[in-house]
């Protein structure tokens, strides 16, 4: 919340250094009216100035515009990667000059998609917006690649694309190990930044983003699996995360691991761990033991006068 | 802001219907310590109590938290219409697959680009998105297109592309009454959904945006001259917003104009106006005789018992 705005100085009758004194003291029972909510309150439960409360209106109401610009900028932006038409189903999209296909399939479906997309820059952020004072009264295109070159939609795509490489002159690029609809679902977050995700697709998609290096997607896919982190899953997760570079998902795994390590040795799962890959586990006991040693350490900083 | 999550009741000691005698009944110079702003104010100054506050704020949380993840969905969705190269100039697109030119120049530097990003569809909004509980059971793609079929990011490209055109097959599109650097503008927005606008540009873009229908850039156009608005062109500005359907834009300059009615007529581009298209002239008279007709009618309505 922003304040800071106004400077009033009010006779300072009843001030001291603490917050509770200054707010409950003298008469606790005189009420005020809340500005937002209408309810009456005591001046011990005294939130803001007018002031401040006015401007924090006005903030929110800003920071709401902002959303409804962002959300139109990102309605343009977005494309079907599948043309829409009256009275019809869908139709694959028009110009496309690639097709994917899921190389495990028996009959693979190809799913049509645009060069353009798949390996696509996204534009530079001007030097002030980065706050760098320097560049800011250079200014030119070249010298703020120089500073930080910002990565491809895809940087595997594009190497594969942009060299004459097999997928290039065939036009086709073969992705192992996934579904059809996984392969589609991925293609359709090049288009669109956004996936229908359960459980199984949060997985695969993380692993495909992982692989051909999108790595908004790989986000988008650890934020889902974070969301849906539960002791039940946590020792998967964890191995899942390890196996596939995730680390904020490998972190918060082992942070739930770490709150239920009695029950840890009784789970299925962990002797299965243990069999497969046993530094992993290596890996847990030792975080829970610098948990322990940080712990006992704070303990004992707060029992010292 | 929001507020009612809670419902405290407190003695009413002091409660009457008036908020001014509510805040500051009794001791006026009792003063409180703002927990935002950390400034002592009077009761007679109060805003929240601390309950909203505290929703107010994490209010204001979640909303900078969607302005993150909304700026981080754009910035993988924009793709630069110029491929950035450490230590060498950005060349041009890869996979380009027309070029537009601007066909006034002697010259014309044709400005390549993609065929499916000037066609591109926007992605169907689902219908439970849309609130629409009669096809929430369906949700099946092409029922959605029957509800409403969404544009193309310009639908004048779409036909010109999509059909059996000059345009289409000698994959160029020759522009007219443009300079280079609209063009080039023209078409980064298409690939960003954002341009570096003064007034000459805001200007030349809104024309090309009502050309080709590119709605969102309209709307972008507008935006900005509506807040470049001054009585010095406020004219000249109501002529242009006519002549390309710029609604708002000529809403805010004939608002403009009204509260300068006195001086109308000593402008030189009024008696330009007068000349070139009179009915324009005719519908500022009309508006501002409305709205003189419904100030007189409201003051009426005050003055009487």
């Amino acid at each position: 919340m922003r304040g800071g705005g106004h400077r009033r100085r009010l006779s300072d009758e009843f001030g001291s250094d603490s917050d509770a004194e200054e707010n409950g003291g003298g008469n606790p029972t005189r009420t005020m009216k809340c500005v937002s909510c209408r309810e009456e309150y005591a001046s011990s439960d005294a939130g803001t100035c007018r002031e401040c409360y006015e401007e924090a209106s006005e903030t929110e109401e800003e920071l709401k515009r902002e959303i409804e610009d962002l959300k139109a900028k990102v309605a343009f932006l977005r494309f079907s990667s599948w043309t829409p038409h009256q009275h019809q189903r869908p139709t694959p999209p028009c110009f496309t000059d690639v097709v994917l296909v899921a190389s495990d399939d028996d009959s693979p479906v190809p799913v049509p998609a645009h060069k353009a997309v798949l390996v696509a820059s996204p534009v530079p952020v001007p030097p002030s917006r980065r706050g760098d004072a320097m560049l800011k009264t250079v200014g030119s295109l070249d010298l703020m690649q120089k500073k930080k070159s910002p990565a491809s939609r895809s940087p595997v795509f594009r190497a594969m694309l942009e060299n004459e490489m097999e997928e290039s002159l065939s036009g086709t690029v073969k992705i192992s190990d996934v579904s059809y609809d996984a392969l589609r679902a991925f293609v359709n977050f090049l288009y669109t930044a956004e996936a229908c995700l359960d459980e199984q697709m949060g997985c695969d998609l993380l692993v495909l983003a992982e692989k051909y290096q999108v790595k908004h997607l790989k986000t988008y896919c650890e934020k889902f699996m974070v969301s849906k982190l539960n002791w039940e899953n946590a020792l998967v997760s964890f191995a899942f995360a390890h196996q596939h570079n995730a680390k904020n998902l490998a972190d918060s795994a082992l942070s739930l691991i770490m709150d239920n390590m009695d029950k840890l040795r009784k789970r299925e799962e962990y002797a299965e761990l243990v069999d497969k890959d046993p530094r992993l586990v290596v890996e847990i006991f030792e975080a829970y033991l610098s948990k322990q040693v940080n712990t006992a350490a704070h303990k004992d900083s707060l029992s010292k006068p």
